[in-house]
Order: structure tokens, then C-alpha cells, then sequence
């Protein structure tokens, strides 16, 4: 992509409104910009790292045999009254009234819609195991939204339920997801830890949220400093087994928020408990029958009788990644992405454009990029080069390639790795063939 | 995909309440659920087809130098209030109030606030053109939503917004939209004919609607009979003329929906003009100065002074197209999906399913078709023969495959391809290279 024709309108000053510094640097990069409070538009650099973390997510979820649908953001009130969360759910809750009266809502999750569909088409014990997700925008009215796409309105979620016969097959369920999510926040280039939580208004008698360590963390965590020395689960299908042994080893070490922390319960020796802050970025629930009873989702069983199923349901927070993967990687020049979600692998910088062997050695670098399919943002302005580094330092692409005379006169390029900063000059070949592999 | 673990709940029976072919398939075939009236659950099948549509038209965007991004759905109303649409559109707005007692709404379509982020972030000419879209879901509170998601409450929709320093520029912008369009409805497997269409409440001078013929379409069309035969643009980038010389090589047939179409006036002889109902799937406007005089969008233009822009809008209703497409492409047996949007290219059929050498047959097929990237749903349950190929030829996909203990003793397996109907007993090596090519 040429800057030239992109449209990325950055700033070069903070605004005020933004405290923290996802906030600040997705407003700054031009990623995003408010539309109402705590309701965002997604720039077209926003955008596209929000869909890599959705293909991540997404691709995840899919080998794990999770299969993809998609519910509708607005839904009817007489669902959640079948479940009693109609009264309950408080303000935070979008209530709406359509043009003939009948209430409805925008969906802040979906445990009741997801078992309607299940109630209306499954009727057997042999069509189980089931997990059905969807990737939907969901909307919560929050008092005071703050710290930008961190604790929006609008946000766009990945939910997961899942339905089993009974209790053993939905512990395997549950554990799978675990296990999967650990492997989707590896690919994320995040490390995440894992705490028993509470369950909240979704119910149910287990729980755990999944948490990236951030200065700015809205939440006081405490862990086992080992828990940071696990390895990430094996990309492949893991036995019930394994799927198992996998969780025992995650939470066999001490991990908590603070509203689960009891300092003096808290048997670990002290100079191995860690306390740092930390933000949500998923959270998994068994709850079982919780929603299968109240709205009638039964099976019949192996014997022919009627089995209500036992279910959890999965979150992960896709728009709310996006700024806690900044929360987790940046420092004062600006975003630093991990390279799977980055929106572009190289930015490439024109140090002269206008000038004929600048501008035809970079058009040339550009294209045989394009041409390897590598993604690359081509700064092609005639903007002063102090004015194009910056930009590019606080935009974050994991690779830098600088094309000027000077260099051109000895033939070389700048080659800069924007996480560490470290700067090489290289041959334009020797240059590609890094970026190509 | 095997069938035994994927979530396609099927019904034998037409549901009562689908008055039209796509509706009742798309239940027939477990594509949709409704969740309320117009409102729609789309199936991993459903959603299968949806996403490839979505893509297509995202492509064709992209090529045609259109940037994307995502506007929220939920939108304030004093954006509104600016344009003076907001008491214009009447009821089929779906109006909201929040927390605190704001007003919002359920975007209809975007004008307002693309008009916005443009006029927040774009200041001088050189930043031209630019053509900004997104695909998101929109709400329509439509009185008697019917037909499906033909004519659904909440639908998704691609909305491109065009803006350029004058009525020239802008017709290159609206010109390029059009030729695109004919190039994705193409690779949609789809004839579409555009029309000269009344502006409606979006306004503007100039506006064409896409339309595809089918027997149970909404409105009556009028088409000169050549308008059929021309040639799809070429997937390139066109220049300024090239693209006019296509719409007016397109435009030059006369082509009206029954609103537009004065019979007295039509001066097309006789036996050249064809009546057809056709189905609207696209609509593009140019409307220069409309927004951009009531909402301020300016750039300073090469004089320095300042310049409100001349926009267009261009929208693709994508949810209906999955409709569209089965209502132009289905036969009584059910839905025969072009190769481009099917939801998967082959259906595999084991008509013995538990006996060892259908299994081990089909596993292999199965197997290489995966390897090879190929699409696949596999009929591995034991349902009987008869209902596994009523289920493949209700559900369309283009090939199917079929494996029995007969066949196989004679080393064949049955290929039919479902748009003809046609059969052949094939080698299982000469379908797998009929299939992977």
C-alpha cells in the first residue's frame, strides 16, 4: 500500500482525552476515532489489525472443532425473560422498542440465544458434542466508558458455547477451550495467564479469565512466578487425555485477581509470589444446566430419556485486544506489533521522494515485496524524513527498510528492527531476503 | 467437513411460513433461523456462503482502489439532526436511547457518518480521491419484513462513500464503482443489468440500480435483449476513459424498472424489449454537494480556497445476495450454488456407511480432496442412501461424489454434477483430477 493513497490520518500530538496508552497511540496512529462515547470507528489501519486478531482467533477456535455462525446483534426481550435476565441485567443492558411496540435488545451475550438455536434443532444425545461460535459485535452501556476500545460500548466479541450430555463430557469441553485459548494468545504474541474467577452474572460453578500482564492493567493479579515458564500447549488435537494433564499443569500454580486473592490463604513462599497488574482478555464459564433447565434445551439420552445439556460458554475480547496488545507492547516512540497481527510486515521509507533513484530504487523494493506477497506500507509522500520516521515508529510495523542517496551512492538500504531498534545497513538483495525468507 | 460433526439441521418439509424459493431452501437447508420477524441466525452453512460473498465483493473493492473500514452500528442522532434526516426518515430509523438518556440509532446506512470522519481528518486536495467503505450490519424497521433475508430487519451491507474536488473527479469515482460492480456480480456468478434508478431518500442527480432477473423478483423490469450479451469489463485497472466508455457502452441499452419505464417514451422496437421481474442487488448514487454543504465537509482546494467535495455512495446488500443467488440459481430439487460462492465445491456420499471398504474408500477420497485444499461436506452418518442425495442436492454444491460397496467392486465411483444433473462412473483417480485439476 502506498501512504500516498492510504488513508491514515495521524497526529503528531496526544489528545487530552486519552489516559492510558492504547488510548493515546490507536488515536495517534490514526487506528480509530470516536463516533459517540464509547463507540468507535475502525480506520482502515485499525481495521486490519482487528481482522488478524479475528483470523487468529478465529483459526483457533476452528481446529479446536468449534464451527463458525453468526446471531444477530439485535434480539427479542422474551428470550432473556425465559431465562430470567431480562430484569436482572440492569442498565448496562441496550433496550430497544421496534416500530409495532415488541420489545428487544442489543445483544450484550448471547447464552440465550445460542440455546434457542440449539433447543429448536437438537434433539439427540448422538448429535453432541456441539460447540457453536460466532465473532458478533455485542454492545453494553456502560456508565462511564474509558481508555478507548479497552472498555467501549460497542465491541466486537468471540463467544463460544458449548453443550454436552453430561458432566465429564462438558469438563472436556471446557478444557479443550482452555487450552485453546492458550494457544490463541501465544499466536498473538502475548503471554497469558490463567486465574479462577468468579462467574458472575453468567453463573455457573467454574471459571477462569484469561489475563496479559500491562502496567496500565486494570486489575491487581498475583502469580506464581513459574506459571511464566510453562510452554504453550503443542499446535495439534489433544486427547481428553492430554487435554487434561494440560490444564492440571496451568493451574496447579497459584494465580488469582484480587477479588480472589486471600493474602492468608495464599500458600506460596513469598519470594516466589509475583504481583503486577493485569488486563482481561477472555473468560470461560462451565455453567451447566444453568440455561438448559430454565429454557428447556434437553436431548434425548442413551436410555431415551430426556437429558437437559450441560453447557459453558467462551469469550474473548477482539476489539478490547487490540489495545492490550499496545498496553503489552509499546514504549514512548509508539506501537510495537507482534509480527502476526501487525497491518503491515515492512514499512518501507522514501527518504527523497521526487528524486529519480530514490523513487525508482523504492518502487522497485516495493514491488518485488508485493510480488513475495509480503505486506508491505510504502511511504511515498514528499513528507521531511525526521517527520516519516516518527510516523513509523509509532504506527509499529515490526520491520523498517529506509531508501536514500546516500546509501543508494554505496549501495545499501537502512534495516531496522522496530522492537529492538537495532539498525543495520544491508544490500537491497541481502534487505528482501530477510523480509522474504 | 464430516457431516457427523458439522451443525446442518436440515428439514424434509417446506416450512409454511416462505413464500418464495430462497426462503423456504435456506430453512430447508439449516442455512438460517429466524430469531425474530427479519431477523435472522445465520448457520455455519448459511454463513459460509456469507462470508465467500463478502470476500468477493471486498476483493473487487479493493482492486478498484476503495479503502476499508468499519463504522459502528450504533450511532449518535445529532449526526443526523446535521443532515436533516433525522426526522425524514421515519420509522424505519430504529430509534434508541441510551443510559442517560441520548439519542442514538441503528445505522440505516452511513452517509452522516462517513461525511464525519472525512470532514475530521481530511483537509487539502491532495488527500483525493479517496473512497472509503465498510461492510456492517444495518437495521431497517420494516413494516412486514418478509421474503426471508430478502427483505429482512437487520441486513449486512458493503457502503463505499466516494469523495473528489468536483463533479469530474466524481464521475470517474462513480464510474469505477460501476464497473466494479458488473465485476463482482460476475464473479458471483451472476448477470446483472444495471437500470437507471430514482434517487430515493439518499438523493443526487445521478443513481443506477443492479438488478438480477428472477421469476420471483420484487419489481418488473424493461431490457433492450442485446444488454445480455455484453461482455463482462476486464479484471484490470481501468483508466478515466476506458471506464466511461464502459458505462456508456452498458448504459446505452435501455434497461428500466417499471417506475422509471414510460412505455410511450421507450422507443425500443418491439421484439427487442424484454419484460422480466427482476431482484435489486446493488445500488450506487452520485450526489455531489449534498452532505458535504449541510455537514461542512471541505478541503482547501489548488487555489487555497475551500471546497465542499462531491460524493457518491455505493452500496451491495450482501445478506440479500445469499437470497438473490437461490432465487436466479435452484431447481425443485433445491439450491444449485455457482462455484464461487458454494459453501463447500464437493459433497462426498457414503452410501454404506460402517461397512469397512465404503469407509476406507471414502476416508481416502476424503483425505486427498482435504490435502489438496479442495472443499469438502463428507456424508459419513447412516442415514440411507435415499436422504443422503435429497440432503446433497438440496443444499447445491457443485460436485458430488458418490462411494457404494457396487461401485466399488468395479473400481468406480458415481461424479454428477448437480447445475445438470449430469453422471459419469469414474476411476476414483480421474475424479480426484476432475476436482483438484
Amino acid at each position: 500500500m502506498r501512504l500516498s493513497r492510504f488513508f491514515m490520518p495521524t497526529l503528531k500530538e496526544d489528545p487530552k482525552e486519552a489516559q492510558i496508552a492504547s488510548h493515546r497511540l490507536m488515536l495517534r496512529a490514526g487506528m480509530v476515532q470516536q463516533s459517540s462515547a464509547g463507540i468507535y470507528s475502525w480506520l482502515p489501519l485499525g481495521h486490519m489489525v482487528l481482522k488478524k486478531i479475528e483470523n487468529i482467533v478465529r483459526e483457533e477456535q476452528n481446529k479446536a472443532g468449534a464451527l463458525e455462525l453468526l446471531m444477530p446483534t439485535i434480539q427479542p426481550a422474551d428470550l432473556w425473560r425465559e431465562s430470567d435476565r431480562y430484569d436482572d441485567y440492569g442498565k448496562e443492558m441496550l433496550r430497544i422498542e421496534d416500530r409495532h411496540g415488541r420489545d428487544m435488545l442489543y445483544g450484550p451475550t448471547n447464552e440465550e440465544q445460542i440455546t434457542d438455536i440449539f433447543r429448536s434443532n437438537v434433539k439427540s444425545y448422538k448429535d453432541l458434542p456441539l460447540n457453536l461460535y460466532h465473532i458478533q459485535w455485542k454492545f453494553r452501556d456502560e456508565v462511564r466508558p474509558r481508555f478507548g476500545v479497552m472498555r467501549g460500548r460497542e465491541f466486537l466479541m468471540k463467544d463460544a458455547y458449548s453443550f454436552d450430555l453430561d458432566y465429564e463430557n462438558s469438563k472436556i469441553a471446557y478444557n479443550r477451550m482452555f487450552v485453546a485459548y492458550l494457544k490463541t494468545y501465544a499466536r498473538l504474541g502475548l503471554q497469558a495467564i490463567p486465574l479462577r474467577a468468579d462467574t458472575g452474572p453468567i453463573g455457573g460453578d467454574l471459571s477462569h479469565e484469561f489475563i496479559i500482564l500491562a502496567d496500565t492493567g486494570e486489575s491487581e493479579v498475583f502469580y506464581h512466578k513459574d506459571i511464566l515458564s510453562l510452554e504453550t500447549p503443542e499446535d495439534k488435537d489433544q486427547s481428553p487425555e492430554e487435554l487434561q494433564a494440560l490444564v492440571d499443569e496451568w493451574t496447579s500454580y497459584y494465580a488469582a485477581a484480587d477479588e480472589m486473592h486471600v493474602a492468608e490463604k495464599c500458600t506460596v513462599a513469598e519470594g516466589d509470589l509475583i504481583t503486577r497488574r493485569g488486563i482481561e482478555v477472555g473468560h470461560i464459564f462451565h455453567f451447566g444446566q444453568k440455561y438448559s433447565d430454565k429454557m428447556g434445551a434437553s436431548v434425548a439420552g442413551p436410555d431415551g430419556k430426556d437429558v437437559n445439556v450441560s453447557m459453558g460458554s467462551y469469550g474473548i475480547g477482539v476489539s478490547r485486544l487490540v489495545g492490550g496488545i499496545i498496553e503489552a507492547s509499546h514504549d514512548e516512540n509508539g506501537i510495537i506489533w507482534p509480527e502476526e497481527v501487525a497491518p503491515f510486515k515492512v514499512g518501507l521509507i522514501n527518504l527523497k521522494s521526487g528524486d529519480d533513484a530514490c523513487d525508482a530504487a523504492c518502487d522497485e523494493f516495493y514491488g518485488k515485496l508485493q510480488a513475495a506477497g509480503v505486506e508491505v506500507l510504502y511511504d511515498d509522500t514528499s513528507e521531511r524524513a525526521g517527520g516519516k520516521f516518527a510516523k513509523m515508529d509509532l504506527i509499529g510495523l515490526p520491520w523498517q527498510v529506509t531508501i536514500g542517496p546516500r546509501g543508494l551512492k554505496s549501495g545499501v538500504v537502512e534495516f531496522k528492527n522496530r522492537a529492538s531498534g537495532e539498525k543495520e545497513e544491508l544490500s537491497p538483495e541481502a534487505a528482501l531476503e530477510k523480509l522474504i525468507g
